[in-house]
């Protein structure tokens, strides 16, 4: 039963780099795509407007913007773009937001999707305040966030540049970084990684890591016990980060002994794992082992429904940047447009 | 033997979206890479500096350009930003290019890369000038060109933004193409995705084939010829196309006859395929039946030569878009320094 007669050609859920990039070309092939972009974490919600890059300063390495430039312009110039091309966004008053000004908080109008039920054909997905929509394709592009220690200041930190930061590909190369001693929190194959591209950089890495031996491979694990700039410190949780606007320190206590003690450090590194935003989509969708949506061809956007598509770090456990997710929402709205051309729809 | 002692970190071969984002990622990683970024097509050259964009007016579909970019400008930002993390270009007077100002011609002094070897390691890259240089890794971006018809005023109208056009997907939702009568030469199934596509702007889509029937897959043919909006006209090649700032028609040939006629279109779509830039890598790197770089593993960009990674529309035959090489090149890079940190080189 749906409120809307109507069935939507797509739909797609998300509003980051690749919900907004999949909505851009869907408008462009005249599929009037229809956004659910989800509401500030200020609510409950599965997903976050403009996604990651919203708790992001500055973005050096999204091309195009030699200068640089801020995660919320970004995002909010991504979707001034697929506006333009009559990208429709449900929000508390309709479909019709208003982006002329992107400060406006407009944002806080925007609506989640709750749930979506991919058993039926049209597919039905059930917004917020209950609203039924029905879509002969769909777009998932909600995202996975970044696990943080939970410390109050890591979190204030992180979001106004402080020195704390989920992504060491992102962020490890910016000036502040330079010659400092990084810690990095973590013990998988991905913090090892880290640790090691951090190494470039920083004058020393220390990998904070709360048992004694790391949950890495065999490999990677050897590859960070050799490298001589990186320190592991084994037995250690942070219980506090220090500093005011700037990263100063970490006060770490060790997980035997319960002693604590503090470490100067010029920026701290979580690479404790992400999570993909696919609760609503479970026993749905076929997902791997770490919550991922799977796609059936990797290089494609299909999952294991048909005409249900996929993009951006919903997907990606691998790169997880601004350009590859916006890629995957280029392939996904491209791929739904030609499967509505060969089931004869639109 | 080789010119120089040096064995760079990474040789990026090609400078459009791939290429200029590999270089911004490798760049920010501190591996210092090198670019051969091409010879402008004056002179016989593997690739064109900036890519297929220095050849498109409008760009409308990059995310983050809210009020579109020309092509070439948005290659300039590109270059800009991988400049500014340190890429070096080989050049005419070594590897510091001056791209402050993107008009003075400077793209006239980059080098093409003439050779490579891959069966040596470090591999071996020659220069057009026969300098050798050596490389742990090397990213291959070379590209593909659209195949044209040949004829004098398609190729001056394409670059004009005359209403001439080897990209439906790209450029399709142009205002100027809005309910105009619009030729696809081709009989693929490409040409069969590109007219589909193109009957949601069109009043007509008039297909042209040379043959009497189309190369096209059954069911794609079938879907050409169902369609009420595309009219296939058989046999007909194009040995003209009119128009002096804008296309306004085309002549045909009949293949039979030798009958020649005049049709007024508002627009032309080349759909005769595309040749990768890849002659200079057969028999040393696995390519597939239509001499794309094959991907060993499609989410990622390693080829089969490990050390080789490989993006863009030089492994894209399905995309093609300037955001989808963009993040390829940035895999690319990624892929790229992952793999010389567990080679134990930086």
């Amino acid at each position: 039963m749906s409120d809307n007669g109507k069935v939507e050609n797509v739909i797609i859920i998300g509003s980051g780099p690749a919900g907004w990039t999949a909505a851009i070309y869907a408008a462009r092939a005249n599929l009037r795509p229809l956004v659910f972009a989800g509401r500030p974490k200020t609510t409950p919600s599965t997903i976050l407007p403009g996604g990651q890059l919203m708790m992001t300063t500055e973005v050096e390495n999204y091309p195009g913007f030699p200068e640089g430039v801020t995660g919320p312009l970004m995002m909010a110039r991504f979707e001034q773009q697929a506006v333009r091309f009559a990208t429709r966004i449900v929000t508390d008053s309709g479909f019709e937001p208003d982006v002329a000004n992107p400060d406006d908080g407009h944002m806080y109008a925007y609506h989640d999707c709750k749930r979506v039920d991919l058993s039926q054909k049209p597919f039905v997905v059930v917004g917020e305040d209950d609203k039924e929509y029905r879509a002969h394709s769909l777009i998932i592009a909600t995202g996975a966030t970044a696990n943080w220690i939970g410390l109050e200041n890591e979190k204030r930190l992180a979001r106004s540049g402080g020195g704390v930061s989920a992504c060491a590909v992102c962020d490890g190369a910016l000036p502040v970084f330079r010659d400092k001693v990084l810690a990095v929190v973590g013990g998988g194959d991905s913090a090892v990684e880290e640790a090691t591209y951090l190494t470039k950089f920083a004058s020393k890495v220390l990998m904070i890591h709360r048992r004694d031996e790391l949950r890495a491979s065999k490999i990677m694990a050897q590859r960070a016990m050799d490298n001589p700039k990186i320190d592991i410190l084994w037995n250690k949780i942070v219980i506090d980060v220090l500093g005011d606007q700037m990263i100063t320190g970490i006060k770490l206590k060790d997980t035997k002994t319960g002693e604590e003690s503090n470490r100067e450090v010029g920026g701290l590194f979580a690479a404790i794992g992400h999570t993909p935003a696919t609760d609503f989509l479970e026993g749905q969708l076929e997902l791997d082992e770490k919550k991922y949506i799977k796609l059936t061809d990797p290089y494609r956007s299909v999952t294991s429904v048909e005409g249900v598509f996929a993009a951006g770090d919903v997907v990606d456990s691998v790169y997880r940047q601004a350009i590859t997710a916006a890629a995957m929402g280029c392939k996904a709205a491209i791929d739904a447009e030609r499967w509505l051309a060969e089931q004869g729809i639109e």
